[in-house]
């Protein structure tokens, strides 16, 4: 199976929630961007579907919008 | 590790995320609970902070809620 990535921006609820996912899926299946901190990664995850953070993109291209820390134009700005 | 139990009402994006859910935790090790068949089980969702479906209320207790599919008082009603 090919990882998951975890996108977040370092918020209170994306911390809770990524500490959730790792717990669930095992933290070699996932990976974990930071969008706030690494910001070339932006357009990669709008491309993915990713809305707001923090956002779990599947294996198979399902992004599945986690709880609600912030919308991606909030992490651009 | 506790089972997590993934609530939904059956709506599109329910069945869609649950069949991702599904894939990145194991079937094993999580319970699929309708609360649009199974209303006797609404309060119990609203109990673990379940505010709208579909959800994930992880092993540790936490509400994941994912995309958005219906409020619990549209399932309700």
């Amino acid at each position: 199976m090919n990882k998951s990535i975890f996108y977040h921006a370092g918020c209170p609820v994306c911390v809770s929630a990524e500490q959730d996912i790792v717990s669930l899926i095992g933290e070699q299946n996932v990976e974990i961007v930071n969008i706030g901190e690494d910001k070339a990664r932006i357009s990669e995850a709008e491309n993915a579907g990713v809305q707001s953070v923090p956002a779990l993109v599947t294996p198979n291209g399902n992004a599945l919008h986690i709880n609600f820390g912030a919308s991606i134009s909030d992490v651009k700005g």
